[in-house]
């Protein structure tokens, strides 16, 4: 008899699919004898030993009984349906392929993710990329950072292999509370501290707890999509509020109910805006005169150029209203995958529980590492350093701009993060594409900010982000860039 | 004046707090003059310096404004509301602690994760600790799996560094498909494999993308709680359905439609039995006539004693219905936090999209070590040994048992996995607690089953977990559990 081997792993496991494959499509039938060891080796060109592996394996299945003296039979009691069926079944599986029943929120996702949000990188980036997001890896204590995570690797006790607190490792907990309190006046004890794998989670399992199907979640607009997607998914209904120079304007709330508020008040995502002490302090209101919280997405606030960073909203919060999310992925590295949450009081139960049903917590290896990290004076080392450099990046890209640009560009956002935006006068927002184009072939990045929109700008907008690029490179690729403008118009 | 000065990093920004903390409580006023620098330098024992710095961070932040030769005088224009509730805020929000509007679904998760769903330890194990789902810790081979992980680590590129595929690690996937096709007989290319933070994840993932609040699903009873809970939290109406010694009775399906069912068929969790092939055909010829999909948990189908490990339920699947989710954490160790859910084509969208709006995808690192560890070979051969290991240790802990207990225990399920259970005659489930405190008293840890009933077994029943302990201690162990129940039946 002829058995279809697929070269996958040992041959007693070829030659045992092949023979289950005969038995479930029908060829060998029910109560038929299989042929002898020694035939079938011969035929198949296998070992017998192959062969007597494979038949025991069968035996053991099930799909096949041993009779002594007699030889090996297909057993006779398989379900007669599931036999007939197994082979059509498939073909007709990937024929008409009707679509499965779904949930709601899987509906919802695909949808999402299939507009686009990715994350990870598909294309090799260009020399002069512009991009946000990303940090000067070459910058980082990378040497420090493997020393201390082989210690802690090699150090691991059982405790450190075993399962674990859901709201993360004491000692990052600790460090974190600490940190966050010394450098964003964050108020928080380490039980407030809920490390996560990355901002994304922080959004995911605050929407958890927070939004039921239709709930109102307000949002602002530009922003960052992982959390309008994230809420929109999570069966909120999302009203996107339009952010002046200085961030969401509060007037704008005062006829609005929300569950959540989502604000980036240290510096706008992407338009860079500073939310004023007079507008945080109206936020803070408005949410508890409505009972809604807030998520204060502190997602670049250690870079400020101008006088030094301002305090958290949490810092401010005197009801316990305001949910405090950051990660280190931006200083350190995104592959990290640690980020953190403050709690307030009455969403720590909650969130804890939903991270627990999550994934249980989040790994501890590079939890205690960051501890270390931090608490040995590392981390904030590492920032001091990334301030200056940056401020001089940043220093060059404006100069570069202005020089090379001039008026063509309207510059916001330049007081805090590791972008800018640059609207581009004169520039219709349907001419972008043709310049990202333009400017690709001249090997420069750059990216629009249509895509943080819910509703498209009418004007053409860039970011530009600087923090992974050096001085020189700044000013060849804004140099490329204005080519690249100056090629587009005239054609 | 007094300033409280709490101690928190460095001088100025602790002044600074304090004095903000001033402004909003209305100890100083709007409009007010600041003490000079040199005034509330003498008063509060801090460098003029200081005081200065924190001046110029609440002008900074808009507390204070700085008038030219006049000194620093407190803003007029702070909300006056926000002013005056700031303080009494703080203390209502205790006080009356109104409950927050919280989603179903978090009501559901907290009111399950107070049940005392726990994962991670409370209390030091005892000496003898029969427990399930810890591995022998001294028996992985940590010293090579550090070495990969520092030449990982060292060797990590930009890329490596960066975001990634909400899939998983390529490498990863291409090893893991490969290892469970070789040992499993799953039927998957390395695209099918989605890599996850353990098996919570993978069922947590499961339920977003199939269960609506109100969807039907299926469980066995007794079964893990994680599953259960994790299905209700989700909002589903679960059906527990009593399994024998064979796995779920496949017959109690006919009536019932689903949109999941969850089953262990390579081993019952927790009681041991392996799903017929019979069963194992009727099961997905059920699936496929009412539409439901099958998650199939081989939370140890790597341990096998009788024969062969039976292939999965995966590998007969002719129509795409079932989610094949395992992990290594039992076999490697638990906070390594990495599992696999092999999808069905027809959810691959969905469970990407979930994944990447839950977290991104799964830290990058660990991945890679892994996949070397599988791809050098070092994975099997772990397993190789641990088989040998765990089959000493449970033969060793059935001759205990029946030397030690003999007719006062009937075990069950002890031809797979890293546990069996042992029901005790003559024990009522209440004795438990008693068995329980003696037991401890002589260092020895035993856990009933009734957590994994959804309703509560009127046997007295114990999981013993063989896994972590050595073969002496096993029979230590077993002969101090002996005495402890003499001692209860004595008293």
């Amino acid at each position: 008899m002829w058995l279809a081997l697929d070269g996958e792993g040992p041959l007693y496991r070829q030659a045992y699919r092949a023979l289950r494959a005969a038995i479930l499509d029908g060829r060998l039938a029910r109560g038929e004898r299989l042929p002898s060891s020694r035939v079938l080796a011969r035929d198949a060109k296998l070992a017998r030993n192959t062969v007597l592996q494979a038949y025991e394996q069968l035996v053991a299945e099930g799909y096949a009984e041993s009779r002594r003296g007699a030889g090996t039979y297909v057993v006779g009691q398989l379900p007669e349906r599931a036999i007939r069926t197994a082979r059509p079944a498939r073909a007709r599986a990937a024929a008409d392929s009707e679509p499965p029943a779904l949930s709601a929120y899987a509906e919802r996702a695909v949808r999402h993710f299939a507009r686009g949000v990715t994350w990870g990188r598909r294309r090799p980036a260009p020399r002069f990329d512009f991009r946000y997001g990303d940090p000067a890896y070459g910058d980082f204590p990378h040497a420090t950072w493997c020393r201390l995570l082989g210690r802690r690797a090699r150090r691991a006790s059982e405790r450190h292999l075993s399962y674990s607190d859901p709201g993360g490792a004491p000692e990052l907990r600790q460090a974190l509370a600490a940190y966050l309190s010394r450098a964003r006046g964050v108020a928080c004890e380490p039980d407030d501290v809920l490390v996560v794998y990355g901002t994304q989670q922080a959004i995911d399992l605050t929407a958890r707890v927070l939004i039921d199907p239709g709930a109102r979640a307000i949002v602002e607009e530009p922003g960052y999509p992982g959390i309008r997607h994230a809420l929109e998914i999570a069966g909120a209904e999302v009203l996107a509020l339009p952010v002046d120079g200085d961030g969401l304007p509060t007037e704008a709330l005062a006829g609005e109910r929300a569950r959540l508020l989502c604000v980036t008040p240290s510096h706008q995502f992407p338009t860079g805006g500073v939310l004023t002490l007079a507008r945080r302090l109206a936020l803070l209101t408005w949410a508890e005169r409505v009972g809604a919280f807030v998520l204060e997405d502190d997602y670049d606030g250690e870079f400020r150029y101008d006088g030094r960073p301002l305090e958290s909203l949490q810092a401010l919060d005197r009801s316990g209203r305001v949910l405090y999310a950051g990660t280190v992925s931006k200083v350190m590295f995104p592959a990290l995958r640690i980020g953190y949450l403050v709690m307030p009081r009455a969403l720590r139960d909650p969130l804890l529980a939903a991270k627990a049903f999550a994934d249980t917590g989040t790994a501890q290896l590079e939890q205690r590492v960051l501890a270390d990290f931090i608490a040995q004076g590392f981390f904030e080392r590492h920032l001091r350093r990334a301030r200056v450099r940056n401020a001089a990046r940043r220093k060059a890209l404006l100069a570069a701009l202005a020089r090379e640009l001039g008026d063509a560009v309207e510059v916001v956002g330049a007081n805090a993060g590791v972008h800018v935006v640059a609207w581009l006068r004169g520039v219709l927002p349907g001419e972008l594409r043709t310049l990202r184009e333009l400017a690709a072939r001249r090997d420069v990045g750059i990216h629009p900010i249509s895509p943080f929109y819910a509703t498209r700008p009418r004007r053409a907008g860039i970011l530009l982000g600087y923090a992974a690029l050096d001085e020189p490179a700044i000013a060849e690729g804004v140099h490329r860039l204005a080519l690249a403008l100056r090629e587009m118009r005239k054609s």
